[in-house]
């Protein structure tokens, strides 16, 4: 983000900046027929802390932690290297990598339009998670870039047995990008064989927000897993202030007993900036970032308005106790500047599980709001 | 601290400070009864790296995790805004807050003239500790300030039940103020509507420092409680370099059961710096801070020494199984410079618990040293 | 690392650093009888991040936490002072501190030649591990040191029992010292009194790199020890870009039970910087730094090229159900500038555990990789 210095040494060689964010939210749920869903809580959707550097035009890396929900997750870690083959950009970075996986999917935790991503981003998704240890190449053209991974596992302790092992790759194209309007279209993928200690693949998605334990639509346990696969298309755009993107991805899990599981995700969100701005969609990476504010509040200005809203549906029934969900939301948001923002995302949900303490339909409304800053 | 540098932008809008604390000891008990109590430890008090920015002259913010015991906690993480309001300055921070609670209770890690807070600053707290996710206004006057908190509970994973819900509130004054003396006088409270996850109030409070775990007057197991109050008095002040304070605070806790539990905890501390400082009490926010040392160790000079003595006593005697105790301490605080200390604390304890391992009366001394810069 | 800057007041009385590691790994094992080893991982051997600072010419500080494997561990967190006395240097230091043990113990993880420290460093060393909260005293001649460390554990939050204590202590000597060449001999030795929580010693050491959890030789299980000791000795030197080193260590635990156990570690390396830069060999410490490379791969060049060779024995036959093993490493290390290098070691490894689930002798080949940058 840009709430932090940048360092260089005087010839110029040498750069450094902190990094950070600060996600802190209350979300509270009522209308559910469970009482236990009914709550209130409080938490932390990021708490990062961090740094970046480089040494030329080349060479640079970053790393960084992150202590939501008062424990360490490691985020991003690499090295990178970048320069030109045949006229194009490229790079290729080494460590822990963050998913080219989906528009929001690709999305940082403080770039999303709404206070989570959308359940294709949370549900068609890896076993081993958002991060991988390994190496990526990426390759940007004047309106397009694709990329390829090869990882094992997130950053962990284990090593009694062998990693699982994860190929994704992701491309998206704007066949049209002026200064008023863009045409997103992409396509990722990934395959992955199960590691012995990833053999369960029980999912429990977040569908009001992550803030609430009891509200998940669940597959069930899922046991025995061995391989999966996963793959999903993306297509959107905007124009002037308006934007509109939808996403579809399909998971399917390779089972040692009766068959195999595959489910479905989708998602279709709109969102305009009431105050005038062009939609902070990067055209570089193909996702979103943050927004330029024309009117800062640090500077006395009002700060930019966006107005969004998201249907967004998740269906695990191909698993015998597995359930279905699907949710509404709107939402607001404020950018007090560039890196400052403060949401507020109201969500209209349905969940029918056939298996856990919340079985059956039940529908209910989480109101969630968020103050953030990054750097 | 004063011991990192701040950056600012060439314009001066921005701001940006590396945070930190180094706070480590070693501890030695001997005299008691029971030999598992004479025993000699190392610990770190506090290990904290963090952050804290600003923007303009009203936006600021700030996060720092703690490591202490080698493991994560976090502890600020906030957005402010402070601005005037009817010729008074105000601010409002949203995010993880340090309760506004007692002078010693209100005081960093790094300031407390001692090595552990009072018992009135350890034991009339909110179920959910120091801090809690919320908001926080204060008002600041010429010679007082007063501040209101609502917040749910620390940073936490924690959202299968609704959050604990605290209100505090604290207001100081000083009805003298010059450059040669003040007095002090506090007053605050809490109420906290207790969540289901947090019905057990059981307690064991550290009296001859936190570094001896068997050296602890506890209530006994308390079980049950869904709401609690604690409230307090302050009293103080100084002239010259000799400063006195007076901290009295009572909680109570509704149990389900047979009755509710109430307890009382109060102390009396004074300070006199040898070389002739002016003690480090901050009228703005009526707590401690770190002192302006005349003749810096790191200039050549002595660095200032403070002498230091309290009598504290805690009584959990309402509940049935619940104990009590007191301290005396002697202490000798040398500021090398105004971030660096080197504390070394005499305490002689008294203990009368009625459950777990070290029922009966006790007594006995333990001595600890801290090293410490922050910055 | 000098990857970083530093930064420093306008008069040059204060000065501030970030400081930070970054050490990514995979690791691949192949032609071990048990199939449970012949795995493929990775992970991180180093995620730090931390500051130093230092106020005037005496005072330092510094702190740094280590996130690999997704946890936290305090490392070194301390506060120092630095003077001369009788014409030689000397610094005390206070905190959580680093062993001063053996050439490779000495050495910090982003300056070890190969990507383990040898089995001497890794066997021969206190219960308490590489880190204890303490002091230490060192003393700088014209071509030698020695250092005396008094320490309880390292920083735990484990305070219902005494801290073991270790008392360690090392001395280098050059004998000769000259631009071209440098002969290095070094002696050091420790003693510790086992905490009662300490009196497990069981040891599983890492032969193939710590990447493989299934590939550790054993001592089996050893419990009531009261006390141990160890002590090594260190040979070597370099001429031209050709360095070698030859280390050996004992160490001997005093067990209440049937009779002692002791074990031999030792291990001879040999380098070549085949791009003729000068080894790292830092001689105010006796260890191993980072290279200074004269043609950095970020200033257009081809960085540092260093081909490595090691043989090491580690012989715990004293116990009844001990193992015993040994390692022949090769090793390329190529170090793009001096605070980034990327490492490949092959090891042909042998174990002969007599407990656990691989017993019997047994031979095998690990090759792992890293790319590492530290700041």
């Amino acid at each position: 983000g840009a709430g932090a210095p940048i360092f260089r040494s005087a010839d110029g060689v040498f750069s450094f900046k902190p990094r950070g964010r600060i996600l802190l939210d209350v979300s509270g749920t009522g209308g559910s027929r469970y009482e236990a869903r009914n709550i209130t809580t409080t938490g932390s959707r990021a708490l990062r802390l961090g740094i970046e550097g480089g040494v030329g035009p080349h060479f640079f890396y970053q790393f960084e932690s992150d202590f939501a929900e008062n424990g360490v997750d490691v985020v991003t870690a690499f090295l990178g290297w970048r320069h030109k083959v045949a006229g194009l950009d490229y790079d290729i970075r080494i460590g822990n990598l963050f998913n080219d996986r989906g528009l929001e999917g690709s999305t940082g935790s403080d770039a999303t339009p709404f206070l989570e991503r959308t359940v294709v981003g949370t549900s068609v998704i890896p076993q081993r998670g958002f991060y991988g240890v390994g190496a990526q190449g990426r390759l940007f053209g004047p309106s397009w870039h694709a990329s390829l991974t090869l990882s094992g596992d997130d950053v962990d302790g284990a090593y009694a047995v062998s990693d699982s092992r994860t190929l994704l790759a992701r491309a998206h194209w704007n066949p049209l990008k002026t200064s008023h309007a863009v045409i997103h279209l992409g396509l990722w993928g990934f395959d992955e064989r199960l590691s012995s200690a990833a053999s369960t693949v029980t999912r429990n998605t977040v569908i009001g927000g992550r803030f609430n334990g009891n509200l998940r639509v669940s597959t069930g346990s899922l046991t025995g897993a061995t391989h999966d696969t996963g793959y999903g298309a993306e297509l959107g755009g905007y124009v002037g202030s308006l934007w509109a993107m939808a996403e579809l991805g399909q998971r399917q899990v390779r089972l040692e007993d009766p068959r195999d599981f595959s489910h479905l995700a989708w998602s279709t969100s709109v969102g305009w900036f009431a105050t005038g701005e062009t939609p902070p969609y990067n055209p570089r990476f193909g996702n979103f970032t943050q927004p330029h504010v024309s009117r800062s509040v640090l500077d006395g200005g009002l700060g930019a308005l966006e107005l969004t809203a998201r249907y967004e549906s998740l269906d695990f029934t191909h698993a015998l106790l597995a359930g279905r969900g699907w949710a509404a939301t709107v939402g607001v948001n404020w950018y007090l500047n560039s890196f400052t923002r403060l949401m507020l995302n109201g969500i209209h949900w349905h969940t029918d599980n056939r298996s856990g303490d919340f079985t059956g339909g039940d529908d209910g409304q989480t109101v969630s709001m968020r103050a953030q800053v990054s750097f």
